[in-house]
């Protein structure tokens, strides 16, 4: 039974979206993934979020570009926790992709993050998160996370005076 | 039987929505109104949405805000031509509301007009002139339409002279 | 006889309209297209906007970038709806396009879709959609088109669950 | 015990950030709220990011405005959920304040939500959703104010017909 | 006979096009102004075009706002120097008049100024260039505009210094 | 003897400025050319702009880019009409060198034009305009190139309907 | 003999560059202030820059708007390091002002601020902190503003949780 | 001993902030290099920004993309200057970088120059002209490197003549 679902509205979006399943995978957190378009089958989008907790689900990450609906629509029809991702656009690269997530008006809160593939990574962490303060066990990975990227970052220290 | 269908979000986008409805009326077009919000009340968004072509109407006018989804997922649910009002948004003024209302992706079009109230009396005269392509009274009255405006610079003439 | 003509700048627009005539022949609906542009051939836009309802055209299709006038212009010499279509441009990347064309004065609309070949796309879409208001035939193309954009999206899923 | 630590960079913010307090205590869940700037008071902000978890928060609400570092530098102290609300700033009217908060690099992520009062507001029920994930009486209230926004539609529509 | 034409889109543009007749009249160069509206005269727009080279106007300015299309426009009927104003408008404060006027595309450049009140002023003075280019009088009532404007700046010193 | 001055900041931005010298070659109109830097060679730019009216110029066309400085300072210098072409820079792709250029202060006017090769071909003819204002012979050729750019719409038409 | 000149174009601006002066007096650091307009005094501009270093100047704050070309300039002139303060213009809200100081090509840098007061306060502070780094005295003064600072979050915080 | 400390967030960034160094080695001015991340090493960034004076630095160099937290971060907690270069990022181009820099609050400034490789070249002058308001030689220096740019200059004109 997965935790978090992850939707996006073409498989164009997916090359971007891989990044928040790596991110899961690596925390051992369950997921499902799915191709939801928002304007193209909006049925199957209002059906995906109305049974969202009902299977299981704890949190749902959506990415979108341009006039970007489907995060905002899905967190209309459930009050699970919604994640958008702004996926970059080609000609306005991802501002208005944002701006269509981030805006939401008061009543249904869209949780943004960052425009493109740094964005579907900490999408993927946000989830882990979310479940985390609930979950010592997540919690843990999350820590070892860290650890991890602090150890990178001394790498790159290597890196840079090796240069 | 109303031939135009005017939506709008909220309550607050009255003041700028009313400018089509009063085109309309100039234009002798019948016409319903009615608040329907994509995030508050996405059920009613999408049977309004089902039900417009059975009805009777021949375009809708969907004025937004913000994250305007609602012009976009009422176009995702009929094939009628959905004409897309950004309504003036606090922060942005109103930037936000026409990148979600335009950038729609293949597949999908929104009529797309101008930001506040110059937009909303344009989604009028558009819906009008949609009407008129295959309505000679209709066209008739667009032309009238135009005169006036041309009579309009005539007295901005008087004035700039007079001044 | 014609119901939709198709008017770009200059020749570098055609990549961008010609997913316009596609759609356009997908639904059997008649087109014309030529190059009419607003500063170089300014005589010949009016004539063409003033002489459109008479050889029986519905809807009028203009694609231009950066100060995109085209649009705007050939809709203050008709009462046909006019749609215009933002062609990206090479430094602002089709901003100062949509800008141009959708912020229109009230008493003049433009309908205004995205930037780009998905706006090319949906112009046609949106011609359409207006014959279609008063033609059963479009109308059911245009839903046999939306169910393909379906089986479209259930062709992606096959993919992103075997990949 | 506090389930929600809302914080923000100055007394000036409190005029935004107020609504995320009021859903919270309309949702029955126990929060605590605290000036902590990223810019005046760095040790306190760290300490506060880092004693979170520990005295029982499950999310925390950081709102800033301008070159707003306060969501993110808790986020890098904390693998509890960091929601950033954009306060509008004076000169760009809170376009600086988003980027700043939800361009994040990856692997820290802050669930971003709109600019302004409806940013607030949302940040409160962001977190209520979180915590109504895990919680079936916070979903059950998050069902009700959904209930609720409906309802205020039915009232905004008799106002729309009877005006 | 008039030496600069001085045309913008509606009255409402006359609190800013004033300044660059003040300006003409402090140079003692004789002008004419008009309304003429692209979108609702737009057969008076070219005929003034067509029609000023004859009458002896050697440079035309034309203020506009949102999708500013009177400039452009004038400049592709006469090859006489078109100055384009860019009003401030309402939800984008200019920025549109501004892109519309100055993204000309190559062969029909339009000679474009500050945003407001200080470009209308400044249209002034580069008509007054433009005809002192080739006037030695205006040249020297433009170097005599320039002292006044370095007294001025004497004047705020003591202002400064006093304050 | 030149009558236009064409200045750029620095050897990179010939690629976009050789196109005004075609076109002012195009219309015989003499020329010279330089590199003049706002920031590496301050006193130059003074000294070029102060001695330009003497040495017989009649405009000066200034490219340049980011904090694009030159059109501006040496508009400060002289009374002769300054034409400004913002050069596409790399981050902000010209928006920094365009409002950096067009938006001066009252009293202090560059006739700005487009962004890039576009804006450095149409200084070339915005400067032919100002002096075909006083010189029929180059009136006539900027005529001329008028009907040779309609003739090359027709061309296009063919390439257009041979497609 | 004053550490610090701070010029501004315009009276205009003192309201805005009046901060930098309180901070400077706070600390007991020496300025003079003085109204230097790049483009109606260019020769007062240039020489206050060659004389700066002279009579013992050892930072510049320049504060600017719109089209903002002071800052850069006297850069230009000067070795010693140049604060740019982009004061709030009308139309574009200081945006015109930032990028003008802020994208300097290689070679001449500004120290740019915040855009408005809170970046002319920052400027005044900036100076102090480039005194500082060779001058015990202002740096333990900025240390205890500092500090100030801290305790201006303590009272807010009373405020906080007495309202 | 160091006298300017050069921090980035990343490798990445190296290829962007080694135009500092050039600079700074040009002026033979001792400096050091870090990677300090603001997001992955928190801890390391505070006793950096703690640490720096006693150990001899005068001005710290921080390079930054996205929501570029590093130097504002830097230098709240250090009173000596800090400079902010403003990485270019891959969706928004260094925009989000340059807000997230310099629209810092009132009381803590970060001295902000262009956005990428300009800026970081510039980034290592700026350093070098705060230690040359106080050091004869480097200031020397700078003038030196001041007259090289106008000899690069005079080379250009030979390559634009030649050509």
């Amino acid at each position: 039974m997965a935790e978090v679902g992850i939707i996006m509205g073409s498989i164009s979006d997916w090359e971007t979206m891989k990044g928040a399943c790596e991110v899961l995978e690596e925390m051992d957190i369950s997921y499902e993934k799915e191709i939801i378009s928002a304007h193209r089958t909006p049925e199957d989008m209002f059906s995906y979020a109305e049974g969202a907790r009902a299977k299981g689900l704890k949190v749902i990450i959506a990415g979108a570009g341009g006039a970007a609906h489907l995060p905002g629509m899905v967190a209309a029809k459930t009050t699970l926790p919604v994640i958008g991702v702004p996926v970059q656009s080609k000609a306005l690269q991802g501002l208005d992709s944002l701006l269509s997530i981030v805006q939401m008006p008061g009543g249904v809160p869209v949780a943004t993050v960052a425009i493109g593939t740094a964005g579907a990574k900490n999408a993927g962490l946000l989830a882990a998160e979310i479940i985390g303060a609930f979950n010592e066990e997540v919690a843990d990975k999350l820590q070892t996370y860290r650890l991890s990227m602090k150890e990178k970052v001394e790498e790159m220290r290597g890196d840079l005076h090796g240069s």
